[in-house]
């Protein structure tokens, strides 16, 4: 089985959520060496597809369906340190702010269990005849539900 | 000459700032079949990466200096519309909140004179050799000053 | 109007075909410093799509039609040197070997008139449906005759 | 532990090799529906890339000690199927011809153990300083010998 899909237990004891281990390549990085920034969102957005996986979700499926469409509608991104090239990362995805056509999540980057990278992400569920937002389907509504982190 | 270069004016007449073409291309459509949300990032560097030769200032010869480099802190962006293959956007460059150290830029991703995306991005004048935060060089400050959007 | 959609002439004047100007942004290179490998291929992508446009063809329109999809079947790339970060790149695309159902593309990445890239790429017509080649539409395969290099 | 840094046995019994798992994200397809041409040269570094690992080659202790760089030197590839959203997909790398300052891998992408993606990819040892080719360190050409594929 490919880890890829596999939630593990974060480094940082103070943090659940699902984990996803993410290793940079040459195609991550820039010139100034580092990770380009517009990049830790393609991190996170692999972070949030494998923990839809994980709750039995598949976004192909989603697609073909025809079926409403999960569309980023804000990001709010810290950048707190520069990831470079051959550095194994973890995405850590949490659930927070459920509301009945919209969700929060918060997505954090670490390197040896600090975090070089923290965002806050709102995904609206919206119908692909109308591109209105509607309401989750009670499936993915539910499955949400039992994943809030409650603080 | 390449219009990448050259800022023209917006159709949006309320809308001050330095505007760059920018055409959709498959690269940056995904198989939802609109723009892929970190790739608005990209074109939001093109734009200040334009604004900047547009000033006067190679980022090529910043990063071949050594000297100071402008690094991405914050990201706050609103995804208000899709856009899609072969669109004509245009990225609409402004500075605010100048700082010794700091600055903060509205780039608005405009299609036919209407939003499809909006960022307030912070960057940080970075010390190559320690790392932290350092004032920005005199004429960078002197220049960026010029271009402060007053309201 | 836009110059990514303008052809020019090439300043290789021994070089005939339609000229696409490509600027290098960080969001092409690596840590190597240099442009990441298969970004050339993004590059050749748009001076074909621009190609594509000068001769009438909307690609959205084949796409969203459920017309036959113009495919890549195969490339063959020799890399000669390294653009780097801001450089100003020409993409030469000429058209060879017309088929009644595939075409090959020579396009040569030029800096300053000299070639850093250059690449055969052979496209094939393809039947969305049956996913099988088909011929090309009469209006296509009309356009692509004019475009023929004829050495 | 990473499965991305585990080789495998390929699912193909007929096929030697590296082999690294690669998942299909949102971020490597385009608007076709299908993954975006380009990134199957970003699979095929990843999967050379983790193929040095296991000899026991950083790439960044490479890039760093200003040793000499592997360059991309020729890409001729063949595009066979058309991968999509969710797959899962294995890229097996192998060597052969290997020369004083050069060597050609075969690098084959499978979905379910059937060909969607095969190139042939020549790497010049190139010296940092000179930017000409450069024999192969000791060290490199010795591992190198040791995976060559005899047919």
């Amino acid at each position: 089985m490919n880890a890829q899909t596999t939630p593990v237990t974060s480094p940082d004891s103070r943090q659940p959520g699902f984990v996803l281990p993410v290793r940079i390549y040459y195609e991550d990085t820039d010139a100034g060496g580092v990770v380009y920034y517009a990049n830790y969102l393609r991190f996170c957005e692999r972070g949030r597809s494998e923990w839809l996986r994980e709750l039995g979700f598949s976004q192909k499926q989603l697609l073909e369906s025809g079926g409403p469409l999960f569309v980023i509608s804000k990001v709010q991104a810290d950048y707190l340190a520069s990831a470079r090239l051959d550095d194994k990362l973890e995405v850590v995805t949490t659930l927070h702010d459920l509301h009945g056509a919209s969700v929060w999540f918060t997505q954090r980057i670490l390197r040896e269990g600090k975090p070089v990278f923290v965002a806050e992400i709102k995904i609206v569920c919206v119908d692909t005849g109308t591109g209105r937002p509607t309401p989750w389907p009670a499936a993915v509504y539910k499955r949400f539900q039992d994943q809030l982190i409650t603080t």
